[in-house]
């Protein structure tokens, strides 16, 4: 039985890059950068986004597919916070999200004169890592509350992730968080990742991120 | 493609929910009794685990299976701050433990003359929800970092849960965490589920959960 469910999973996995890389190429063509955000539940994704919108919005039209298994509080938050276009994507019971599904949910959703989507990705730090959407990049989030030590723990997101975020840094006084182990841990499973250190909260460290974003979209182009 | 994927998944809780079914079997011949324990990565299990097992020992043989993906640092923290048995269990990668799994992690631990025996899952919200690990009962964590919003995303882990326990309540200064709305919406999702309010750190509720776990134990004899 272990055989056969591997089997089918490898065939999921082979189809899904494929799809993935059409995806890409029908975003390039269409001159969207499509940034794919992944981290545990509850670790600031939606607050990080806003503030990152805020900072971009005036430059670049931005849409966002918030993906949950239920619920639509997200979408709904930072549609009211930033005022850009949103949609809720469910993804019945599924703990990640495959790159037809981002096909298709971006089917859905009115994409033209977008510059830049991001997704926000089902809350979990496993099985988003093993599925490309076909973003351009992917960024994801480790918040102080969950402790420096989640790379030991769960490889293969930080392996995949070209952006690493620190966020809730503000909430450092409260719990025993050792920064420094957290990028050096961070880094060995990837050497490459670009690491950025913030309080979306408090307005701190989101800058230089919104810039290195630009940066990447102006490369792209 | 999707047609073939649901039906093996089908086929694999089916043959999961039986091999489940049977560990249950054995482990009440032998007298233990099973929890597992869920949560988001981060969410306080080893810290929580750690003070409940501090209150039990004196009055049960209690043993520790840890599964993650990689790294062995709960294992051994939690040998070194309770000094009971424990194990760590990896699981090549998956998001989740099996209950042929759990069977393979049960073979391969000494459990003769064990009375309680705690299985710390995989840190993820959504898979470990679908498989019956063959517990007793399953407990879940949520801490107040994460947000009270929690269950209406994942409605699965909520709804099978026996205990849900809220942790890391000393932190709520730093957080806008609404209590209430919490569990009013966890008793949405499981009007059955006993809710406990805890902080492990500062030694705070943790002994009505023991108490309860204690009784559950006692039931169960």
């Amino acid at each position: 039985m272990d055989f056969q469910v591997i089997k089918v999973k490898e065939d999921v996995l082979q189809e899904n890059n494929k799809r993935a890389d059409e995806l890409r190429k029908y975003l390039k063509n269409k001159g969207i950068y499509f940034i794919n955000v992944m981290a545990s539940p509850g670790s600031g994704k939606t607050t990080l986004l806003t503030g990152l919108i805020n900072k971009l919005k005036e430059k670049y039209n931005i849409g966002v597919m918030e993906a949950d298994i239920d619920g639509d509080v997200d979408a709904k938050r930072i549609h009211e916070l930033t005022g850009v276009r949103t949609i809720q994507v469910h993804t019945s019971g599924a703990c990640h999200l495959t790159a037809q599904m981002t096909h298709d949910a971006i089917n859905a959703f009115d994409i033209k004169d977008l510059d830049l989507l991001f997704l926000e990705n089902v809350g979990n730090l496993v099985c988003p890592a093993e599925f490309d959407t076909g973003s351009n990049i992917n960024m994801m989030l480790l918040s102080v509350p969950e402790g420096e030590d989640k790379p030991l723990k769960y490889p293969l997101m930080f392996e995949v992730s070209d952006i690493a975020v620190i966020t809730k840094t503000d909430t450092k006084k409260v719990f025993d968080f050792n920064e420094e182990k957290c990028q050096e841990y961070i880094k060995r499973r990837n050497p490459k990742a670009k690491i950025f250190i913030t309080s979306a909260i408090k307005d701190e460290g989101v800058k230089p991120l919104a810039d290195y974003i630009s940066s990447l979209i102006e490369a792209n182009k």
